[in-house]
């Protein structure tokens, strides 16, 4: 398995995914600044990836915290599940993980845990977040492989992989999962700028794991769609409000209304934990602006024309009537969703 | 005006659009295999541009023939032809050059001109071709601009401007007249994977001229159009078929779709010379795929991982029933284009 983030005792290690797939560079992060930090500039990315980087990163801040009493220590770790939810709005898996540690950590300190007792604790519960990630994704890949074609071609956006996730992937475990099942899958990956999640990270990861990967641009997926080249498109999600609207990475809508157009069905694959029921719908969902250097440059090097502006959404939105089903690791869920997120979400 | 292509009597120069916006090379083209050679490796692009630069291309062959009598000329003539021909294959207005090149050497040959005097008629020729075509801009932007309305956003694919034409534009064209008419206009421009012709060309020019100009990635079009930040779409074309079909920059035909999804009008901008009566339909027309390595790479630099396959048509064909209106130098053809189209090709 891929080494997208690991706890190593006294510090998080993960992959520079910025550098792939030119360069397999592993950073060491020792506080929970440095990971927000990663998370912030994308060293690491991917809505499932970053919520297990985050519950990794709050417990590093526990156990390095030299606060003195729980009174200080509550006061640093909060501090720092701030600085960790400051770091990207749209994916909902950081604040679910955040949820879910200070849900401990509250529990610990009200119990009267000893500081040492409470870093246990909070260490246990990265971990947990972290395997449970990995086996949500090895359960819906299974979910989600059953609806791929014995034999075809799979469109994907962005990395929804292992990079993207504790492991295995979401979209791309769907394909493990199909593949691992004896089905032929060859995969479309649209490159997906500004990021290059596609190019990069996609083709980088299947390819390690032998499986048939052409890259296109981001604008070549309407002739893949019109020219009867894709039997499924299966992306991932960096938040699914409580509708079956679904924010994922830029160029994602394009391709679901292009899907609709040619009628190949457009799956999305996510853990729970990115369903947010709190938001009733897309309009609800906060879609980050990054900077514009991403769009301006590639690598080092400028390639828009100086002075031109630059917009630079995240994220986008896709209305769930555009969607087939949303693949989790308890089944996957039909319109109307309203009723079926909720009924998965409960099921847990 | 810009310098896309101009003919110096002993050589073609042109600008180096590989090159821009970071550098403003020019290039000395001293034989029609040099321009031949120039407009396959893309140093000049755009359909009306290769139109006109392979008419010069054609006539610099024919000046600087050293055959002997007017069979071996002609011999040498045909030979261009053929080796023009080979570049690029979905452009019309390229064989259409070449076709109206043919007609007035064949005319000359045939009245008994000498070698000098059908240098002189190609050279007169292939100066009308341009001029004709900067006038074709300049009248099917005052056509589109009505269209426009007196504030608005307008967001365009790819770059259909001065250095895609003999100059002024065709989309940008429509755009310019409509500024210079005294309205409020805000261009977006996709960026164009993968030559990047929107974030390099688009931009450029448009600033050079004081429009206000945004780039954003292909992939975020669709935010730009369920967000109603758009009020129209208007884009060039490489060739039109007689059914009104139009195949344009890979990429276009997704912009068409999600303009379609949210009512706003996608109107596409050519000279007549790149209509294709003889072509029923979007089919028909043959689609260039080019190197992988335009994919791969930007710049010098790889991008995507190694062993990736990769497929890059560089057209895509958006069926008539997307196209509110083709502006022409004659006006707006609006549907059934099988008969509007006709007419203005008639019209001449």
């Amino acid at each position: 398995m891929l080494p997208t983030v690991a706890w190593k005792d006294d510090h998080v290690l993960m992959v520079d995914q910025r550098k792939l797939p030119g360069q397999e560079v592993y950073v060491e992060l020792r506080t929970a600044r440095e990971v927000a930090r990663a998370i912030e500039k994308m060293v690491i990315r991917g809505a499932p990836a970053i919520g297990v980087a985050a519950a990794m990163g709050l417990a590093l801040g526990v156990t390095k915290s030299r606060a003195k009493g729980s009174a200080g220590l509550a006061a640093e770790f909060y501090r720092l599940c701030d600085v960790m939810a400051a770091t990207r709005p749209t994916a909902v898996n950081l604040f679910w993980a955040i949820a879910r540690m200070k849900s401990v950590f509250s529990d610990a300190v009200r119990a009267g845990r000893s500081a040492d007792e409470i870093g246990g604790i909070v260490v246990t519960e990265a971990g947990r977040i972290h395997d449970e990630d990995v086996a949500c994704c090895r359960a819906l890949g299974e979910h989600g492989a059953a609806l791929l074609p014995d034999d075809g071609r799979v469109l994907t956006h962005c990395n929804a992989g292992a990079l993207a996730t504790g492991g295995y992937g979401t979209a791309l475990g769907v394909i493990r999962a199909a593949v691992e099942g004896g089905k032929r899958i060859a995969v479309y990956a649209d490159e997906t700028r500004p990021f290059l999640q596609g190019s990069r990270l996609t083709a980088w990861e299947l390819l390690r794991d032998g499986i048939d990967t052409t890259v296109v641009t981001d604008g070549m997926a309407g002739s893949l769609l019109s020219g009867g080249k894709v039997d499924a498109v299966v992306v991932g999600a960096d938040r699914i409000a409580a509708n079956g609207d679904v924010a994922n990475k830029i160029g994602t809508y394009p391709v679901a209304v292009l899907a609709r157009e040619h009628r190949v069905p457009f799956y999305v694959a996510a853990p729970t934990s990115t369903i947010d029921l709190a938001t009733a719908d897309g309009e609800g969902i906060p879609i980050e602006e990054r900077s514009p250097r991403e769009v301006t440059h590639v690598g080092s090097s400028r390639v828009a024309a100086e002075g031109a502006g630059v917009w630079n959404p995240a994220f986008d939105v896709t209305p769930h009537r555009f969607i087939a089903g949303i693949i989790t690791e308890r089944g996957v869920c039909r319109p109307p969703y309203g009723e079926s997120l909720a009924a998965a979400c409960v099921r847990g």
